[in-house]
């Protein structure tokens, strides 16, 4: 059988996040109806993670086992010509069979839009998250920099998540700041349930002065309730999964 | 009585463009009747110009007079409290009574976004121009010089436009790309009718070798027929008007 690797883009607003459930539409089941469609074979398509409710992807990964002889072009062209305008494959590789996008990750990079402004902005009222308050970027900055390293990350993900294991490395975060817009891209070697969410919304709660510990802090507490609010979802966006 | 000057952002996709027309809902009617709402005085504004159906702005200035007393602060908290999520203030001046929105503009700066690839992008599908041929990126500099300073751009504007002038100057065009995104922005003395949406679209015709002549031979010919097509309003922002 040959194992397919996929790159994907998706603007994640019409959908309940990548994973199929059994009443809502999720990206996965989209994807796999289409490799239906082109190849005729009911294949399973493994992600490199699953993306929540609203978030997007310039680079999702997933995989899947298929008997079609399908060449890559075609397989390319075809499904981007029956995907839905919000869904695109940017890339298609044979890789070998012991290949599975979640398993064989080593790293991701995320990007989260801040739009910092007491005026909300009608072009990035989908894409980024609007802040309205004072920012101090200076203490922004430092507490950015207490993220950086391995570090076990309980405070900063939703108790929902089940694994024991919360340590995790964030190698950088890079800060981007055009007038009102901020970009923060992470690259990490892999992050929890709604963990950059968490950060991000910590992140604005200290640096406007309503949490007054610092990341440091919050980190050695171990609970979620010292940690800020969830930013929303439909500012992030899975850039890249790095094997 | 007052004058006052608005800086107005706008998501165009919803509006047949600016200027107030009897049957389609334009933005400048939407904003007259938001300050309507908020002063009570039935004002007729003054744009920096119009913006065609589906062209976005961050900075579109316009003024209009009014004996309203109201304050700046709330004359901006209260438009952007009824206005709808695509259109907001960013913000209210009181100017002398001599300033006018078109007039007194000295230029303007614009904003086109291309995204060049075989594969179209879900996340820019709304904001940028879908190109999906090879550009070669050194014609595609060397057309974009010759387009600086003053020139006749008679080749460059819908037959439409009723102007005799159409000499105008280019004072920049900054090109920004980054991976699959190219952003230009243009600054210059005035812009005829569609001329940036002609320019974009023959710079990309000429790159990727569809029109053989150069842009200098183009402006030369001072004919609408030597040019490209005309690229598309969604990927066109007025970003700012100076004055």
């Amino acid at each position: 059988m040959r194992n397919i690797k996929l790159t994907i883009e998706y603007d994640g607003s019409n959908y309940k996040g990548w994973q199929k459930q059994p009443t809502e539409i999720s990206i996965q089941e989209i994807i796999e109806d289409a490799i239906f469609k082109i190849t005729r074979d009911k294949v399973k398509l493994e992600a490199s993670g699953r993306t929540d409710k609203g978030v997007h992807a310039f680079g999702q990964t997933a995989s899947f086992f298929t008997n079609s002889d399908i060449v890559k072009y075609k397989l390319i062209r075809g499904l981007n010509s029956v995907l839905p305008d919000d869904i695109s494959i940017r890339k298609v590789e044979e890789v070998n069979s012991e290949f599975h996008a979640r398993y064989y990750a080593k790293g991701k990079s995320y990007k989260y839009i801040i739009y910092n402004s007491q005026v909300r902005s009608p072009i990035y009222r989908n894409n980024a998250y609007h802040v309205p308050y004072k920012l101090d970027m200076n203490k922004f900055r430092q507490n950015v920099n207490m993220l950086i390293g391995t570090h076990d990350f309980t405070s900063f993900t939703s108790i929902k998540e089940g694994t024991d294991n919360k340590i995790r490395t964030i190698y950088s975060i890079d800060i981007e700041q055009k007038n009102e817009v901020i970009e923060l891209t992470f690259k990490g070697s892999g992050f929890l349930y709604n963990m950059i969410r968490i950060i991000v919304g910590t992140l604005v709660d200290v640096s406007r002065g309503r949490i007054k510990s610092n990341i440091e802090e919050i980190i050695d507490a171990k609970n979620r309730k010292r940690a800020g609010i969830t930013a929303p979802s439909h500012a992030l966006y899975l850039m890249e999964v790095y094997y």
